[in-house]
Order: structure tokens, then C-alpha cells, then sequence
């Protein structure tokens, strides 16, 4: 007869972090006994932070980024520029890009790239709310800022090629990128550099 | 006037993984991302494993283990060796030591060991507790687990120090454990044969 040696919080616990992505066990059970023995605020805090979470964020009805409030405060501010059009893939490349304080347009998040290998298409993405609000809003140009990979390049071509019926000018990060990389990893100089020299496709 | 990008329950989420050993603030972000797109159920699930850690668990107060109950289950098990006692610096030394399955006796988890360097001294460790443990139970050695590094090797010689005027049995884990090692890291052969292998000191 075995008896268990770890209490069942310690596991429960240890298997809850595992399951998020890049922590193997050992990473787990570092953090399960590391807040064993930290003052009790720490993980009560942690747990509040993760019910807080989806309970008071809400995906923003035009722009679909991440955000407290419907539209959000960047859809909300007057004096960005609504003629310009960002898109990235992620609500942390809208965070990137406004670090750079270069962009005072308006953001379009797709929540993800086109990724075969991956099983994600255009009609996962937020393509079809692109092309809707390029339509209804006085869009003047759409700046493709997905990441420089084999993903973002080919969601820019794809949507590039959608948008090139409506005449809209459709421009695209400069090389300033190192190829490969990801927009959210980029130094701010590097994104701004990008940002000036960005060309039409 | 700059619009705050991020919202607030996201930024508290990302301090509050930052603040957690080994975890910087571009892991941080990619958690809080990762549990943003998950489903809900995974966040809450963190929370409360998170709640229950302290409000679930206790010390033993015979062997300092983590445990849901006190005496713990491996105190409470008559059917092992009261008189061997394995001093080890952590409890996932406690699992390390158990997933052998070579070892049937009882636990004394110290809880660190001696560390000028980061201040930690005897009376830091339950090292007090041992001896008073040795003085009432049947003890007939003491088998000391901890670290093959720095650290484990000063805290086993001070322990032996202190309990060889008992004139109790007192042994070290073989050097079957890599020189430096952790003994929760170490395979279970070669904890097997480590503690196989113990010898006097």
C-alpha cells in the first residue's frame, strides 16, 4: 500500500500550472512550493487576478481588441486618426505598436495569422469584420502589421488581396523587422522605423 | 494624453504571474494571452487550486512536511520504520525519496539549509526539532538527504556534528548523486543506489 505523499492542493495545483503553455511539471511544482512557503496575499492575489480576468474584460465590438469597456478607449478617442487602419494579430502588437507613439490610428486585431499546419483559416480570423468596417467606416488606408513570418505574410497577402478591389491603399510594415521575428518582441526604434518606411503591396 | 492599452484586470494578471520565480514579464504577458483565449473553466480552475493551497494544507508537526492532515500520512503508517529517519531539505525531496520505493522508514523535512550567503542559519531550519525528535522517538539513525552542493553538504555536517555525541547511527546519501545535484532531480536508479550505498559519517 502507497501512501500519497503530496497533499491533493499541492497536486491540484502543480497540474493546474502545467497545463499552461511552456510549464512542465518541474517548472509546476517549483511554483506549487515556492507559494507553499510565500506569504498567503501572493497567491490569493494570483487568484483574484485570474477571476478577474474574462469576469471585467470584454473583446471590443469594433476593433476586437482587448479591453474594460465596449467600444474600447482607443475606438473611443476623437482625436486618433479613423482614416488609418492597424491591423495585427494580437492585442499585445496593439500594445507594441503604442509604445512607439508613432501610429495615432485606429486598430483592427485579427486573433491569430492563417496557418494551415495549425488548421487556421481566413473564416477563424476577424477578416470578414475587417472587410464590413472597411465598407462602413472612412477607412483610407489599411496598414498590415502582422507579424514577419510565414503566417503574417501570408494574412497580409490574403487580405491585401481582398482589399485591393476597394481601392483603398493597402500598406505593409517596412523591412525594418528582422525577418522571422515577431512584432510584439520588437525594439521600439525598430518599430518605428518600420512604421515611417511602410510601403504599399 | 495616452490611453492606457491594456486593461487593468490583464495588467494586474501579468504582475501578478511576474511576480512568481522565474517567470519575466514576456512569459507573464504570454500566460495572461494564453488564459484570455482559453476557456474560463482553465483560469478558475488556477484560481481555486490557488485558494485551496493554504487553506487545504499543513505542516505535519513531527516531520515539517506539507500535508492535508497533521500527523501526516506517512507519520501515521504503522507499518513503517520508526527507527531510521531521513532528514531532507524540501518536501519534493519527500517524493523524490518515495518514488524509489527503497525507503521505508520516516521523514524530517528541514526546510532549507545552512546558506550564509542568503542568511539562512541553523536556527532558520528545523533542526532544533530534530534533535528534541531524536531525544523521544526510538531514533536508531538518522540518514541525511540533503543537497550534494554547498548548502547540503554544511547542514548535513552540522547535523551529524550535533547528533554524534547520541551516539545514534548518523549516514549520508552514497555519491551515486552527481556532485552539485538536486536529489529531486536526480533519477530514481541513481536514488536507489545512493540510498543503497549510505554510508557512516
Amino acid at each position: 500500500m502507497s501512501t500519497q505523499v503530496l497533499p491533493g492542493p499541492v497536486i491540484k495545483l502543480i497540474e493546474a500550472f502545467s497545463g499552461l503553455p511552456g510549464i512542465g511539471p518541474k517548472t509546476a511544482s517549483r511554483l506549487a512550493f515556492y507559494l507553499l512557503r510565500a506569504p498567503q496575499e501572493q497567491a490569493l492575489n494570483l487568484a483574484e487576478a485570474l477571476q478577474d480576468l474574462k469576469a471585467r474584460t470584454v473583446l471590443c465590438a469594433r476593433c476586437f481588441n482587448i479591453a474594460e469597456t465596449s467600444p474600447c478607449a482607443i475606438c473611443q478617442d476623437e482625436t486618433r486618426d479613423a482614416s488609418i487602419l492597424c491591423v495585427v494579430e494580437e492585442p499585445l502588437d496593439v500594445v507594441a505598436i503604442e509604445r512607439t507613439r508613432e501610429f495615432r490610428g485606429h486598430y483592427h486585431v485579427l486573433h491569430g495569422a492563417i496557418s494551415p499546419v495549425e488548421g487556421i483559416g481566413p473564416e477563424d480570423l476577424k477578416i470578414d469584420a475587417l472587410l464590413e468596417r472597411v465598407r462602413r467606416e472612412p477607412v483610407r488606408e489599411v496598414l498590415l502589421a502582422t507579424n514577419a513570418n510565414l503566417e503574417g505574410e501570408s494574412t497580409a497577402s490574403y487580405v491585401a488581396h481582398l482589399l485591393k478591389a476597394s481601392g483603398i491603399r493597402v500598406t505593409r510594415l517596412a523591412r525594418g523587422l528582422p525577418v522571422g521575428g515577431d512584432v510584439e518582441y520588437a525594439d521600439e526604434i525598430t518599430l518605428s522605423r518600420a512604421l515611417e518606411g511602410r510601403r504599399e503591396i
